[in-house]
């Protein structure tokens, strides 16, 4: 199927009338074909009313319809064969390997979102029967469900084209939730955007949904975006990138007549405790564990390990020695995209010139365009206290190791972090007292706390939280990855006293989707 | 016990040095003793300092300590007997069988919780167990629960001197949630606050909890406030008050370096639909319902009807003619304060000067300071559709008709509503039909919807909500009463591969808490 730049706009494949965008291959730094021309403002509007449209009848789909159309979504995807990967890697300069495994954990993700909505636990539904007769007043008939929000914007993510892109966490979670999904194509990968957009209309149209359930559009700059955000009928916002992108969004969605909900993911360095009976027994093998982690994708994932705490002595310095050597025999490994590859840098430079960081080792040196060289620098805790610009997240591979006189001060730096997406822990049982006096700390900064693991592989079940305080999120209530995401699009409505005839089916009397519930205080099934 | 005019800041009662505040009695008035001075800019950081310090041990309390708490406060308040009845009618100017059944409501709000805290299903732990031969990768163990979100601000309502006040709703459901609480007292009834202050600082005591768990301060104007939501150790904010109040917090709150989630209650005007069938079969016994709910409490309720739509014909002018003539039987009533007065006076003499509002019938004439008349106006759909003046909430006992030409008018005004806390259809089976096409729009609209009843009147129980899409709140994804509120103070942290020994209690391996827990995607117990 050949590739067309057009916008999908509910079912009608439309060229945008502004500027165009193409992708670059970051291992050549030449353009793909085709351009694909930026919506206007009324090919946005468009697709919101459409979204809005269809959003009263979508939300009320029978959850096994539902579940159907994401399974099918995936099975869409999964038909889009080789072709997807292909143009992936072109335009991402990410390894077929990688573009593969991110296929099926996409399509598994749907399927995982497929399996949530049948289970239905997710419309908690809760029931108070009337007490005609209770002194001094009666208590009327209250059912409470989850109703979903509305249509929502969500942005593709550069560095995952699939899993966080047009059909992935954000909406599959959406979808699944109930609403309508506008989804503003990354500009780094249109092409791998407009495959995967067909897959989802056409399971949109197999399943004889409304049309505008589902929309994708391009743009350049930050318009496109802004537009989403302001139109009145977008209802909640799920975006994964820049600090300064989801702030702006933040502050777009608050401006608004109606304020709405964004779920922005950030910023987070994810930071690593090393231990010292851990460091001492099995240094090396950490060192070999952290260099993999951290130069995984060329570090391109949010939850990159970009910091390690540990207390300083010989065995962090045998730590340090390790990765170092390990680290110089990594190839450097092309980026995304020309600007993120700017960017980073851009980062390396600032830290290099940083008279508080010492750089102590490099990986192999470029061999092409935008490839990134993985680094290590160190630094003292006194100084990682005393500078603001040592805590900022460089997107890529790079990490900063942060030399501790004390226990004390190891908690000192963790008292000093902004929020995180991860933190992790590597130590022995006898670490085991320093830990404990450190966790109560970690929860407050960190959505997810690892143990002798690495932040990077984020599994997709029902127990992850991939999420935390500001700045790794602009809302810490929230997981973007997990089942526990569709409860970022619901909201609850109570009903009272209402008759089986206008109740929904998750609500009557006769529990006929044999749903668990909460029936006068007790749980049900 | 006599009144100080102290501030709590923990367990130490000290004199604000700030300018004073002075309940009034709306009924005469008068100001009462003693003057309440202000918290200084240090007296409300060492309280949000005491706050922070208690956070990690308070949230870490076993289930049964916490809500042994809860139970003590409900004690400690009831243990006040009289005197907080008298000091309560005085400031508010309700009477004192209002004041006694809303202790009641308070007291068993509090025990409620303590039950949610008890039970545990709050926590939402999932587990999902390591799969170490998974093929491609294996899977880490993986626990999630909820913890507490930090230490919340709480400014007391003028409208629920208890419930939604000092140990109200929003602290009741902090303090389950594990959050430590720092009250901004009303200025409208200070010295209620303080009695019942003294009542939760007490259980603080009496529990051996940090003393930061709860503080309680006074303020004029709006800097105690502002100071609060920008103090950096306050996580969260619940307000129940205006719309200009409720946005001015919540635009703090996303200005700070680390915004915060508000939930702010502001504006409602709770609709009530009067469908043909209905009107017509029982104008007269509807009207008195309505007239009732408009006018209890001089109509200072959040879900005060103050809003009717219904087709105009002869059953509609019968009920107006009916309404008008009960609502002339109805003395005026002292409103909560000289302020609030005030604003309704202002905002009836606005819709008296609208050329699209007709006045249809007031209650009888004020015999005293700050007494409410209350107030029935009419306008046509067309002209509500046209100007958003009317659809402004006046706080207190009025409302407007709204006349329409058909059913499909009526759902263009329901659609052309702000967010509400409830709506309210009163209809007979020959208006089902009528009904089920303006549900979904209701649906978007409303936080409650309900059949046949009055909006007022909000139970404490699982399945209410009370809350709504923006205006009506801040955040329509939570609801201020109920058990549900708990959710609003909590975020998910996951633990990877943390051994027993470090994790906490509800995710420990062998479930010794007896938790209903989600494990490998199957619901236990």
């Amino acid at each position: 199927m050949p590739l067309t730049g057009n916008l999908l706009i509910g079912q009608r494949a439309v060229t945008g009338t502004q500027a165009a965008i193409r992708a670059i291959d970051p291992a050549t730094d030449k353009p793909l074909d085709p351009p694909y021309a930026g919506a206007s403002a009324e090919q946005l509007a468009q697709a919101c009313a459409l979204a809005w449209t269809a959003f009263d009848e979508y939300r009320e789909t029978p959850l096994e319809r539902r579940a159907n159309f994401l399974d099918t979504i995936a099975e869409q995807i999964e038909a889009l064969g080789d072709e997807l990967i292909h143009r992936a890697v072109a335009e991402t300069g990410l390894p077929a390997a990688r573009i593969q495994g991110e296929r099926t954990r996409t399509c598994t993700q749907l399927r995982t979102f497929a399996r949530v909505v049948r289970a239905g636990e997710w419309l908690d539904v809760r029931v108070d029967h009337a007490l005609p007769a209770r002194q001094p007043l009666p208590r009327a008939d209250l059912r409470q469900r989850q109703v979903a929000l509305g249509p929502v914007a969500v942005f593709g993510a550069s560095n995952f084209p699939l899993a966080f892109s047009v059909a992935g966490g954000d909406t599959a979670s959406a979808l699944a939730a109930g609403c309508p999904v506008v989804v503003k194509a990354h500009s780094a990968h249109p092409g791998t955007s407009e495959l995967v957009g067909q897959a989802v209309a056409r399971a949109v149209q197999m399943c004889e949904l409304p049309e505008g359930v589902f929309s994708l559009l391009y743009g350049a700059g930050r318009d496109i975006g802004l537009g989403l955000v302001n139109d009145p009928r977008i209802k909640a916002v799920g975006f994964t990138g820049s600090r300064s992108g989801g702030a702006a969004l933040c502050q777009a969605a608050q401006a608004r007549p109606e304020p709405i909900p964004v779920y922005a993911e950030m910023s987070s360095i994810n930071p690593v405790f090393l231990f010292d009976a851990a460091l001492q027994t099995r240094g090396e093998v950490l060192a070999q564990g952290f260099v993999a982690s951290l130069t995984q994708g060329a570090g391109q994932f949010c939850t990159n390990p970009g910091l390690l705490i540990a207390r300083q002595g010989p065995a962090l310095q045998g730590f340090i020695a390790a990765a170092g050597e390990q680290l110089q025999r990594t190839a450097a490994q092309t980026m995304l995209t020309p600007g993120i590859f700017a960017a980073y840098a851009a980062g390396v430079a600032a830290l290099a010139a940083n008279r508080n960081a010492q750089r102590v080792a490099s990986g192999q040196a470029p061999q092409g365009p935008n490839q990134c060289q993985a680094q290590l620098f160190l630094t003292e805790a006194k100084a990682f206290l005393g500078d603001p610009a040592l805590q900022a997240e460089v997107f890529g591979a790079v990490s900063l190791v942060v030399a501790c006189d004390s226990d004390a001060q190891v908690r000192q730096v963790a008292e000093h972090l902004e929020g995180q997406l991860t933190a992790t822990l590597h130590l022995d049982e006898a670490d085991f007292d320093s830990a404990r006096n450190l966790l109560p700390t970690l929860e407050r900064k960190a959505g997810r706390i690892l143990l002798n693991g690495w932040p990077t592989g984020v599994e997709v079940c029902d127990a992850m939280v991939h999420g935390g305080p500001f700045p790794a999120t602009s809302d810490t209530r929230s997981t973007s990855v997990g089942t526990a995401a569709i409860l970022r699009f619901l909201r609850p409505v109570c009903y009272q006293d209402l008759p089986d005839a206008l109740l929904p089916a998750e609500l009557q009397h006769a529990n006929p989707l044999h749903l668990r519930r909460l029936v006068d205080g007790k749980r049900e099934g």
